[in-house]
């Protein structure tokens, strides 16, 4: 049997971990074999694009070249990784995957649809995760979150209109997409693991 | 006055660097400033995706990664390099540019041109070089002389095919494009520097 394909997605700060932790102890109980993700990275090569796109550069990194990025990361751990993860019967929990992208470059950044749009579908070719979990947080809560853990990198140094616009781009893609499921991010770890749970048992129930 | 981009083109061993001599003393002759560039590289952020992308890598690099790369490298090179000296009235010469990828990627590694030509025109949006001189070599030729050379590179180790579609590529776009100029490259050093010389008193004579 074909493995599904998870993700978690959300702003910094909104508890991707505990989400994971939720689906990996759902699976277990189901005695089902998986591997973890996260992106950008996840083979070599990803994580090397990784660190380049994250790190602050002295040259102005254009919107075009960050989103190729990223998409170069993407393609590498899908064929390399996600597919053949998938191809023996494992469960693959994706760490953000291209929802990042549309939400980040295209509502955080503002790259406009034209750009990212055919680059998408040239790219991925319609491959997609079965289930996403957006986990929902006001940008202010995760970023302090996110700050009271340490050093925050290029992308996380952005101004609040910028996660304000990436925010409201996971929203509206969510409203528009049955296969993501939005989470409350801003209630207790206990009560989002609870809801986690209860969204796997009714997607696979 | 705008200043012109100018892109040497062709296989490995086709003699790039004396073609860009005679453009570099074309240029002189007429006290025109110019810069340099190469692709893939040229920034600092480029010049580590073409580290990258040229390494010999353990796991397989997708046509689709090979190919992003490559485009974002290049836009990292159009923003903070080629236009900004255009626009001061340098000219711009340039070893390799989009033809390169087009020849190489969609040519010798066979990437199809719904995968090439929206990311193509998505990044560049236009964008292209005034002249480009295609330095046409027999690939036997070419590599042998690249060979004397040193250690070759991942693309380098390419096997012949792979080549000799490349070259077909890079004769086939030639023909369809006015500002592209075929130089025999088999020829003497002297005899290509004086066809690069004949070209660039032709195109701005």
């Amino acid at each position: 049997m074909q493995g599904q394909f998870i993700v978690i997605e959300g702003l910094e700060g909104a508890g991707k971990s505990t989400a994971v932790n939720a689906i990996q102890t759902w699976l277990s109980e189901r005695g089902i074999e998986f591997i973890n993700t996260r992106e950008p990275g996840g083979t070599p090569m990803a994580e090397a694009l990784r660190t380049l796109v994250k790190k602050v550069h002295e040259e102005t990194v254009t919107a075009e070249a960050e989103l190729l990025i990223m998409y170069a990361s993407r393609i590498q751990l899908i064929k390399n990784v996600i597919e053949p993860a998938l191809a023996q019967g494992k469960w693959v929990i994706g760490d953000r995957h291209d929802l990042s992208s549309r939400a980040y470059q295209g509502g955080g950044r503002g790259i406009p649809d034209d750009l990212i749009e055919p680059i998408r579908h040239a790219v991925l070719k319609g491959f997609k995760p079965d289930l996403t979990l957006y986990m929902d947080i006001d940008p202010a809560v995760g970023l302090a979150r996110a700050s009271a853990r340490g050093e925050l990198d290029r992308i996380e140094l952005e101004q609040r209109t910028f996660f304000d616009n990436t925010r409201k781009k996971y929203q509206q893609i969510a409203a528009s997409d049955d296969s993501i499921v939005t989470i409350n991010a801003e209630q207790s770890i206990e009560q989002v693991a609870q809801d986690i749970t209860a969204a796997l048992n009714t997607y696979y129930g």
